[in-house]
């Protein structure tokens, strides 16, 4: 669940991701990088209420895709 | 397409949306944050490569859903 550095994106920013649902109502905001140069794999950041932790989420998973369609429509 | 101050959300960071599709191959990265007690609408922020530079994109568009669709499916 760590993140490597912050920096401009010159690597994968997420080690594992967050599989636990029960994160879903303390979401603040995503980020999504999607694959690029530095990082094969498209990466969902979400930032937590309060905290302002950052959490990779799962892009395959179904409920994080529930998740942003329903930021969206809001 | 200007966005106000980047504080911590307190209030909407779009002030309006870039409607131009064009931008689709420039788009770096995507930020999505649902309506909450400082902004009722949801906004989505993206961050052109190159530049760095911040647009905002219209959560109802079609082919902003589209692009995020593709983001987490790469």
């Amino acid at each position: 669940k760590s993140l490597r550095g912050l920096g401009m994106e010159l690597r994968c920013r997420c080690i594992e991701t967050e599989s636990q649902i029960q994160i879903r109502p303390h979401i603040r905001k995503v980020e999504i990088i999607p694959a690029n140069s530095h990082c094969e794999e498209s990466e969902i950041i979400a930032t937590l209420r309060g905290t302002g932790l950052e959490v990779c989420l799962d892009p395959e998973a179904q409920w994080v895709k529930k998740v942003i369609e329903r930021m969206m429509s809001r």
